[in-house]
């Protein structure tokens, strides 16, 4: 057994959701890549030396964050022809043309596609699927504090005191959010994003950025008038032969791309001619999910992408399945009618989550959702009901999919 | 000069739009990988032979569609160790496992993002983004003609019949769109997803799948009274210990990821315990779409995917750029209090795309929307406003983005 040995640097709470990551998933990417991925030191305040874990170490995981002394770390791991992945946007959108001059004389790998967009891909699919795209435009929710704190002056009508005092309340933001709510770490994602999608050299202090803590809940209200939503956006674009980047709120209309992205979710817009737009979104990130994406990054450093599927193994095609379904009958309109329906679909175990009924008469029709139940119980009882005298056509039936993904309230 | 070469099969709307994008991006192309590529050989029904094409080319881009004589095509290239790109979603989802293991013999590489999505780069991303994760489920709006039908039927309340029609007249459906409409088309793309979320030899023939032509403008009306959206939902997800592949119409909640996609558009969601979900989506696929998709395979296929990025060549930065403004403002609520602003604001060039004034006397305010202009001609105006002597309150200042993304109608 080949071992990959990986040096982590940092141990909050981004740090040990990788620790406890990379051992969940040892196995599995053993199995895929043919090398055991193997912590070869952590590096905290209190316990590790730096030159000690580094010696060890194939690649280098910087999730300290800051400029200082993570800056000095990434420079001193490439320069021992380690491979990094860093989750740092600060040393990045500062320090980032010295850090990919460095790795590339060094000739080693630098990824850091948990820097910015929480789980959202963003990152790759700039870097590699549109590398020959001509990108006109990055438009980007990147900052999931303030996306949930006007998602919620939003429908609440809640002042911006306290929308991010319940933000903090739910985790959503720090005990101090100034970083956040000032727009400047939105404004270091998007210089990163900026460096990438059209490859010239953009600076933190390049970007104007402008926060969210001068919104009222009046300017959401009269924007509500007006047919538009208020995000805080990140653009990156392409003006008058250069590029501009820059961050502010700014009201969309209805219908764009991220006017329907709410609550601590991240989503990135990408606009090419040759594609017209893509757009990424999922929830901005936690530990676990940034772990995750640090994760994929040593993965694609440990082995080049697949070029074709890996082989299938067989597992078991499942057709009977659980799903909640909708049903609508048109009936004669007398009594017992309802129950009678109610009756059949209760003997297939088929439980109603709300039914209405529509018209009198000879318009009468009801319309129903069921709880999720096995399809082949609910289509038994479909066809009893079918067969009543009292229906007046061929019951109807659509699947409901049931989940709902609400903001937590 | 190294030049790749690169043989096309088929010259249809796809193929077409293909050997233009090849041309106009070639000189892109050879910068960034250093290597040229070069049309061998074109194969139409009229024109060209197959085995001259095959002994010329690096690479084999097989746009023909359909199972036969693809399937042979792509296998012989497979077999003389050529690469292979499709966007064959037919010839995947049932000649899969074969063409996927023949490239394994062979050592060649076989890709297929433009067969799934259109511009979504949803194979990518399970591909290579999730390749350590375990995927849970993957829900796709795999369809656009089927995804702008159920739209304009919900919208304007039209029949299946008529929203069709106007599909084919704005070509967003075929003249015969017996595969879109079946749900036919969205399975073969289920099929593929399946296979690479989760490993399994997924064959069309295990895909379950119902259309939408049985779909009423009553059960849209009903389900809107509900709060729910129909849509066309791919889903692949794992169902005790084996999995499901199914598409059919289905009802969601609002919230759902892909509950705000409307019109001919596609999107992907995939879910996975470290990651939550990702959702991407995009414009389905029309002929210059699909071609770009097709390129970045090509390319993908000529060098491996870049480890850092790029060296940075500079580009100016522009701070003053043109932009739509919101301005608030608290006046006195007394004759030719709107017609000194607007004055102001027309010698700044500004011009205004609504007003509206809200509350009366001591309560009056101005709500303006402007059309695009210079930051720095509407900041001029702002200032000369705010020195009127008839405001109550400093004016109020966000931004708009203007462009409205909407269903042709």
């Amino acid at each position: 057994m080949t071992s990959f040995n990986v040096g982590l640097l940092g141990h909050g709470t981004v740090g040990s959701a990788f620790h406890t990551l990379l051992e969940e998933r040892a196995d599995s990417i053993e199995f895929s890549t043919g090398m055991r991925p193997e912590l070869s030191g952590v590096l905290t305040r209190s316990r590790g030396e730096f030159s000690d874990i580094l010696e060890r170490s194939d690649l280098v995981v910087e999730l300290i964050g800051g400029v200082d002394p993570a800056r000095e770390y990434i420079l001193a791991a490439i320069g021992a022809g380690k491979h990094v992945v860093t989750a740092n946007k600060q040393v990045l959108s500062q320090h980032g043309e010295e850090i990919y001059e460095a790795a590339r004389q060094a000739g080693v790998q630098l990824r850091f596609e948990a820097a910015v967009g929480g789980v959202v891909p963003c990152i790759r699919v700039i870097h590699e699927t549109l590398a020959a795209a001509h990108i006109d435009r990055v438009h980007g929710i990147v900052n999931g504090t303030t996306n949930f704190i006007l998602t919620r002056m939003t429908e609440t009508g809640a002042s911006y005191e306290d929308a991010l005092a319940e933000a903090q309340q739910l985790g959503y933001a720090e005990a101090d959010p100034t970083d956040d709510v000032n727009g400047k770490d939105a404004a270091a994602k998007m210089a990163i994003l900026a460096r990438l999608a059209f490859r010239a050299p953009v600076h933190l202090d390049d970007v104007q950025y402008e926060g969210i803590t001068h919104v009222t809940a009046e300017d959401i209200e009269y924007a509500k008038d007006l047919g538009l939503s208020l995000k805080l956006i990140g653009t990156a674009d392409r003006r008058n032969g250069g590029i501009s980047v820059r961050v502010h709120p700014a009201f969309l209309y209805p219908g764009h791309p991220l006017a329907a992205v709410n609550g601590p979710f991240n989503a990135v817009t990408v606009e090419s001619p040759a594609i017209t737009e893509i757009t990424l979104s999922g929830p901005g990130a936690g530990g676990p999910q940034t772990a995750s994406a640090v994760l994929g990054d040593v993965i694609s450093a440990m082995i080049p992408p697949p070029t074709l599927p890996p082989p299938a193994t067989d597992i078991p095609l499942v057709r009977d399945i659980e799903s909640a379904f909708y049903l609508y009958v048109e009936v004669a309109d007398r009594p017992g009618v309802l129950a009678r329906v109610a009756e059949i679909l209760g003997l297939q175990g088929v439980s109603i989550k709300s039914v209405v009924q529509k018209g009198l008469g000879e318009d009468a029709r009801l319309v129903m959702v069921t709880h999720p139940v096995l399809e082949s119980r609910f289509r038994a009882a479909v066809e009893l009901i079918g067969g009543l005298d009292f229906l007046r056509s061929r019951p109807r039936v659509l699947r409901v999919i049931e989940e709902q993904f609400e903001v937590p309230a």
